[in-house]
């Protein structure tokens, strides 16, 4: 049988091989770290015969699928310890989650208290030592009725209701057995490192009228140093909470009549704003785009052209009824911007036609969804439509990665990837616009311009819009958590729909393709996540306040006033302060204030004109001329944003 | 009897003296161009005898109401010239208007066209010319009914069974008289100019379901140049209407789907938002002031504590229903911008601050009313609040009528008045809070600022907003026409509501006056304004672009990209003209888009290394180096800010 690998290099082997006999194949290194085998399509265990031709990934921890084989195959561990120290617990279900997993457990009355953790954790490195394999065992289903009943175990009993015949399987590693479907790791010898991190309670089914289970939540890794990393991340990922320090920091703030998932921006946040949108707008009046301005709503027969209606409507907020009309806040600025384009009559001379604004979209969010500035209902968005023909899609496609990687650097953000979602061939017309050639097209040219531009990106089958292809950009902060910062979407149906058109060269009107970009994605999300990233000590560009003039005595205030004046004619951003305290307090304050320059001035500095220059968490750096220190100012604000580079 | 004047001076006079007396004993030149009275606010004829000490105001031409008694009385005059060529015409109402009046007549089934004008104003002159004086006659009800039952006039009869005995007076002029309340001018003499301007038809009642009356529009002046001014300025703002050259020059656009009153912004348009903000934010910047942004909507509860439920509703947007709440459009940016103060915790050495947003509100304005963009129902606002103590609300207010000056220099705005509207006393508690000691302290600083700035100002008694006093900026375009800018507003009532409050230096909570105010308007109404003001022609610092660069032949395409990259590079908006047309058709379409500079680049400039220089509307300028230019279009823009001025 023929073997084909995700790098479309195909290998043959004996029909029945395994997947771990074919990664043993290739290195005894890889077999050693692969997890689970991804078959056409489907994580399956490594144990499991192969027996006819088949694409087939291997995976490993570096891959979700990866972690998330381990961190199921951990619950079925994590039950094993319990079940030891709490003879009788019935189990619900255990899958893997965001980070780690967990297990719905109904302890008959027993208590369970974060001070088991440690004997619970103890327990399972002993058992995962003894490389227990998960074995699976096809059941019949009078047989897992006949195991579960004799366990008078109601959970999984009911769980059982809903299985056929050869669909039910068991899996059993040392003395415990589950009803679970796959896949699993080998053995347990593969989890090294175990941490349960806290209890909750849960509804059974989630329905609040059933029996409260006790939910345990846990994080195994395949090493003990990933491990101790993640939560010293965590940790820090605490100190450098977005919502803490937007608090403390003065950035923004919610307020009760306003609304939840509406956040008011405090004169902090107002010059973070700014600052993004003033390279936001730089960068892309030097990439050729255009500024519009459109309204925040619009009527509901837009939104039924567009299809948001009432595909999209549970996210969107509800209708203003006005003039025997229904209007709609807007969820997005494409409708607006595509207006804007057809009446600009372009012809292909004028193309591409980049139109940029920093609009504001609202979306309806549960309010429990609500989360900080990460899920909100308000988003400021960096947003452009580049309007082009089929021939210039590549290197419009390329400038806006270009355009990434750009900010990337600005931004320090070193761990990236592009998530590339493309269409499912079964579900044109569908969930997918019937366009199977369009979409087979754009799809081979964005592929094209990722490999060329060498952007690390996965492929993603079967996620893309319905309009055509997506590439959401995953971002790491500093300290290695993991955000969605923004999505680019080509579209080759909308255009269409609002009989978008352009004149080209043959006097024929055509279709314009549209690339919608948002680099910096909103001011919400990304101030949020920069918040973490800087852990607060923003870059002097981007900083509140850039500049604290700390007079010795307050004697010397009006030539601190002096300096502020000059700093500010040099659009430096800069506070004398004033008060009556001793300069160790004022120094103390501004460097939990994280504001990045100091300026000390007593006797000395006022005679000699000079300033003495301390920088945060740095300490003194000497004395200078104020106009030396903006000088210097200048230079590290055009050397942080790539400017004249 | 004392006669008190505007300007607070007092003269005696005999009881029963009129005030046209009084004008003659002031001077005979008033006495001329004197049209009517207000006697104790009351506007009045001036041949009425006064019987008691009164405030006495002489109303010329200069005024409005003197302006509005002519323009009723020349009603009468067109009147009587109408039933001079339809006998058994009838009439209804004939009111001053903005720019003239109207009558609102029955012509029994004969036709008037604007054939008729002509003769019509010289039957007018003819009679103006005959110094017929208006006189007023008291006339029982009984009477009058019999008048005009055997006028077989039901109009003027359904008029008095309205009014009561007493009430009912009758003026007349030469042949014809009026049922009328007054006032008038002292007789037809004043009336030197006449135009009839259009026809229209009137519903009686303004109800659909009665019968159609013709409207005839007319307009007066006291002198024949001024209505030559006057039909000349009219004719210049045809041209320069914002709404046939915002189409030309692609700034703004109106789409159906989108909605009426909500302008999008074309990419020229966005320049000129973007230049405004620009100018805004650099002004506000080095004034003090912080920038904070805050969502376009809030909760019902906000607004009834404001006050704009359910006062200010037929004014709002109608709300949404979300998570069982109902959400508003912000009609105004205060409500949001006190939450932001109420979350400094602001201490007295904090104040004053100053919290300023291009916020965008949402008002509902009737369909009908919507008026390009000078009535619109989205407001981009040049906001701010401004929060300070007693002491500081002086230098403050100050410090806000100087940033008008300033932009009215660069504006190039000439013509200004403020309208200072201030309380009524007898309107405490109803109208108005009832803060009759704080009224008098704010309109007092409030008038003494605007006379030490020796800003023109009028003040109109019992038109302030219900929480303090108010001023409408009044502009003059650069053709005449009358603008409302803007308004600032004097706060000291919501504050309080909010619970807004500041540390004083004793430690007490104290609550903050507040300053509404908006220089540069909203978006909308201020580019309209400019629009026409300019007429399409923007001053080089505010023009879409800057810079046409226009190759003689496509040679010399490259050498102009090469110069449009440097002009790029000093944020000059340049774009090279790359069409195979002749130099004279590139030079002919730039003129007509009003581009403020062309470049034109041939053989010898690529050579030399030069461009050549021709100013819109101005012609050759010369050949210079591309850097020169840069420098020469950078210093054009920092003279016409006023930067380093």
């Amino acid at each position: 049988m023929k073997i084909t690998f995700p790098d479309k290099n195909v290998r043959e082997y004996p029909d029945g091989t395994t997947a771990m006999d074919i990664a043993k194949s290739i290195s005894e290194g890889l077999a050693r770290n692969v997890l689970a085998a991804k078959i056409n399509g489907q994580v399956s265990d490594l144990s499991r015969p192969i027996n006819s031709d088949a694409a087939l990934e291997l995976l490993t921890w570096d891959s979700q699928d990866g972690k998330n084989t381990m961190w199921h195959s951990s619950a079925h561990l994590m039950a094993e310890a319990l079940e030891f120290y709490f003879p009788g617990i019935k189990f619900w279900v255990g899958p893997p989650v965001e980070n780690g997993f967990y297990y719905d457990v109904d302890l008959g009355g027993k208590q369970i208290s974060s001070d088991d953790f440690k004997k619970i954790e103890d327990k399972m490195i002993e058992l995962a030592r003894k490389n227990n394999v998960y074995i699976r065992k096809e059941v019949p289903k009078q047989e897992a009725i006949a195991y579960f009943t004799e366990k008078n175990d109601e959970y999984k009993l009911d769980l059982l209701q809903n299985l056929e015949d050869g669909n039910i399987t068991f899996y059993t590693q040392g003395n415990f057995t589950d009803l679970c479907r796959s896949p699993h790791i080998p053995h347990t010898g593969y989890i090294k490192a175990v941490k349960l991190m806290n209890l909750a309670g849960a509804y059974w089914k989630g329905d609040e009228k059933n029996k409260q289970l006790t939910r345990v939540y846990g994080i195994t890794f395949p090493k003990q140093k990933e491990l101790d990393e993640y939560l010293a991340m965590l940790e820090e990922a605490k100190k450098r909470d977005h919502r803490k320090l937007g608090k403390e920091l003065d950035i923004f703030m919610f307020d009760d009549e306003v609304g939840p998932g509406l956040p008011l921006w405090l004169p902090n946040g107002g010059v973070l704003i700014e600052q993004l949108e003033n390279l936001a707008k730089r960068t892309e009046n030097e990439a050729g785009y255009k500024r519009v301005r459109t309204p925040h709503l619009a009527k509901e027969s837009m939104y039924l052209t567009t299809g948001h209606l009432p595909y999209y409507a549970e996210s969107m907020f509800p209708p203003m009824e006005m003039d025997g009309e229904k209007y709609y806040l807007k969820p997005m600025n494409c409708p607006h911007h595509h207006k804007i384009f057809g009446n600009l009559n372009a012809s292909y001379r004028d193309l591409p036609i980049r139109l940029a604004e920093y609009g504001t979209c609202y979306r309806y969010e549960q309010s429990g969804e609500l989360f900080g500035l990460m899920r909100v209902r308000c988003l400021q968005m960096n947003d452009a439509h580049i309007y082009c023909t089929e021939e210039q899609f590549a290197s419009e496609f390329k400038a806006v990665n270009d355009m990434y990687l750009k900010y990337f650097k600005i931004f320090g953000i070193e761990k990236y990837i592009m998530r590339f979602s493309t269409h499912s061939p079964e579900k044109l017309g569908k969930k997918y616009v019937n366009e199977p050639e369009l979409w087979l097209k754009t799809e081979d040219m964005v592929r094209r311009v990722l490999i060329e531009s060498n952007i690390p990106y996965i492929e993603v089958p079967d996620e893309s819009a319905f309009y055509g292809p997506k590439i959401d950009v995953q971002v790491w902060s500093a300290i290695g958590r993991e955000f969605t910062l923004a999505t680019n979407q080509v579209d080759f149906a909308v255009p269409a729909r609002f009989g978008l058109t352009y004149r080209d060269a043959d006097n024929t009107m055509k279709t314009p393709l549209c690339i919608h970009r948002a680099p910096l994605g909103t001011h919400e999300r990304f101030i949020g996540f920069l918040i973490e990233h800087y852990a607060g000590n923003f870059p002097l560009w981007l900083a509140p306040m850039q500049v604290a003039i700390l007079p010795i005595s307050e004697k010397f205030n009006d030539f601190a006033k002096s300096v502020s004046q000059l700093l500010n004619n040099y659009d430096i951003r800069a506070l004398v302060d004033e008060r009556g305290e001793k300069i160790g307090r004022k120094i103390r304050d501004a460097e939990v204030k994280k504001v990045p320059f100091m300026l000390i001035v007593g006797e000395k500095e006022m005679n000699e004109k000079l300033v003495s220059v301390r920088k945060h968490g740095e300490g003194d750096k000497g004395s200078m001329t104020p106009e030396a220190f903006c000088q210097l100012v200048k230079k590290e604000i055009e050397d942080q944003l790539l400017i004249n580079k």
